[in-house]
């Protein structure tokens, strides 16, 4: 085979799901690694929520939007097949944003190798952006103390699920916010949340008050919708609140109103949005933060693999409707 | 004259106007110091939107409220008379939380001297809670840096007014809103503001896309209401905002929705509330930070009198009509 699939962004997506008409596939000549250069086969490729921001119009976005016509940004991990670059060697493991594409060809920049003996989607699931996001959001950010009561949107997803058993790990109660009783139970008797909440089920203020008796002092956002409020409602004194994510309103034309500031000023609360590319200089650091809980066997996964480049696009879909089980990759 | 006047809290205000009803006026026999007591005679009484919270019951508000039957709380300067404490003599002019009374007896607790050459007004209006809690959230919180923009609601207010001639002082572009053009005029022209907006008047998109080209990197909320989306869809990237008050919003039923946090990631906000009582192990470096800028002559202040104790009750009505015309004092 001497050709390859590539998809381009070619539409800046409209509120409402992610059709193929936002892009276009494309078949190409698989390159030659010129001096300075490696050539990348891709064999798995990360989803992320983040992406709906690259696909946005600048003025939305918190890093340079894909141009149109470009391949659709994404990280990978892959194997080098031929290397002009001195860092690199045919057969080495690496990972890096290498995008929508089965084979990428790369002058080696944001370009890391991978080790670590672990499955592709385990490295994927864990120390790509996921735990880089997790560890920022959770350690910097949120600043968690044994003993607080942390709860957590979006529980049984890529972050999420990573929040909640980094934080068990440090001595805090975990409660976590799901879609699905499948994944309640998954992040309760597997990842060893303390408790789970189905958001679509039951009534959420009376779980709420059963299960968080002395309040919420650090709330790790990745969803919004209508259960931000009322944990919002339940925030103690001094109380933190990570914005990582709200993809509950990422497909709304218009995003539902917040709460009232009041309890802010009440209680004294902090809210932070963050977004990993103003952390990409702490990578070593947010890794080795990281690395000790995963080796001490406190950390599980789960990944959701989609198979074949196509898949992504409506793969994308998974996060509005939740349907995804675990972290969203394709194998190619 | 063997009595005094003094004023209880009697009820929890409902949300709307603050009535007579909230409270008892007494007249008691003027006390003797005992052993290590004082007695401070009042002269001038701070009158502060932090009252809304202190009249609050206890789960709503961040100090123990004021409790019912007792002496409605506030600071205040006065004069000592009597006095059977070490470390004050009759004749020491001192501010502390006096409470709304003409009498105070003290055991010395949170009681200061007063050295500074200055009319009580100014030491109220600029050294007592509103320059503390502008120089707490201005530095502390906001942190701001030279060439950058700052927005303050309640701009001629106690807090807004210092909070802007600071961030002027130090080299922001200082935008101020208020509700008069009286207000706005003496803010720009009196305190050197580079602009005002009257939110009461004209189309404030306009208004605010024209004097903030470059956007909103500090925004010091001080009242909520409709300007404070217009403000937040304007903040850029790394954007502080310091939530200080709300006065819009505390007497209303129903507080209206505050914005949606999907921009707190897209530009990585941080949205936090404080409370001065947090900050009171820290008054010796606020005062220290915040006297070189009033001794350089950079801050300008003016007070709005009162007359007579029971001015107090229907005085705290103009924080939420907005007529008060600078820092209220109640003159006894």
């Amino acid at each position: 085979m001497s050709t390859y699939k590539a998809i381009n962004l070619i539409a800046r997506p409209e509120p409402g799901p992610i059709t193929p008409k936002y892009f276009e596939v494309v078949e190409k000549d698989i390159p030659k690694a010129e001096p300075g250069q490696l050539l990348i086969k891709q064999t798995h490729m990360s989803l992320d929520p983040a992406m709906f921001g690259w696909m946005s119009p600048a003025t939305d976005s918190y890093i340079p939007p894909v141009e149109l016509g470009s391949v659709m940004r994404s990280s990978g991990i892959g194997e080098v097949v031929e290397s002009n670059h001195p860092d690199f060697a045919a057969g080495d493991r690496v990972m890096g944003m290498l995008g929508w594409q089965e084979y990428a060809l790369s002058e080696g920049q944001g370009i890391n190798k991978v080790q670590a003996p672990l499955p592709d989607e385990t490295v994927l699931s864990i120390f790509a952006l996921p735990g880089l996001t997790a560890t920022q959001g959770l350690f910097n950010i949120g600043k968690p103390k044994a003993g607080e009561t942390l709860i957590v949107t979006g529980a049984a997803g890529s972050v999420g699920s990573l929040v909640g058993q980094l934080a068990k790990a440090d001595g805090l109660t975990v409660i976590g916010v799901a879609g699905s009783d499948e994944k309640c139970d998954w992040i309760v008797n597997e990842l060893g949340f303390d408790a789970a909440i189905n958001y679509k089920s039951g009534n959420l203020s009376e779980q709420l008050d059963a299960l968080t008796p002395n309040g919420i002092d650090l709330f790790f956002e990745n969803t919004g919708g209508p259960i931000q409020n009322l944990i919002f409602e339940r925030m103690n004194n001094h109380g933190r609140i990570v914005v990582c994510g709200m993809i509950a309103d990422y497909s709304k034309a218009e995003p539902s109103p917040g709460p009232n500031w009041i309890p802010l000023i009440k209680k004294r609360i902090t809210v932070q949005g963050f977004a990993m590319p103003d952390h990409f200089h702490q990578v070593p650091e947010l890794l080795a933060k990281l690395t000790p809980y995963v080796m001490e066997g406190k950390i599980k996964h789960r990944s959701h693999i989609l198979e074949g480049l196509e898949s992504a696009i409506d793969g994308l879909n998974l996060f509005f409707t939740g349907e995804n089980k675990g972290k969203l990759i394709v194998q190619l």
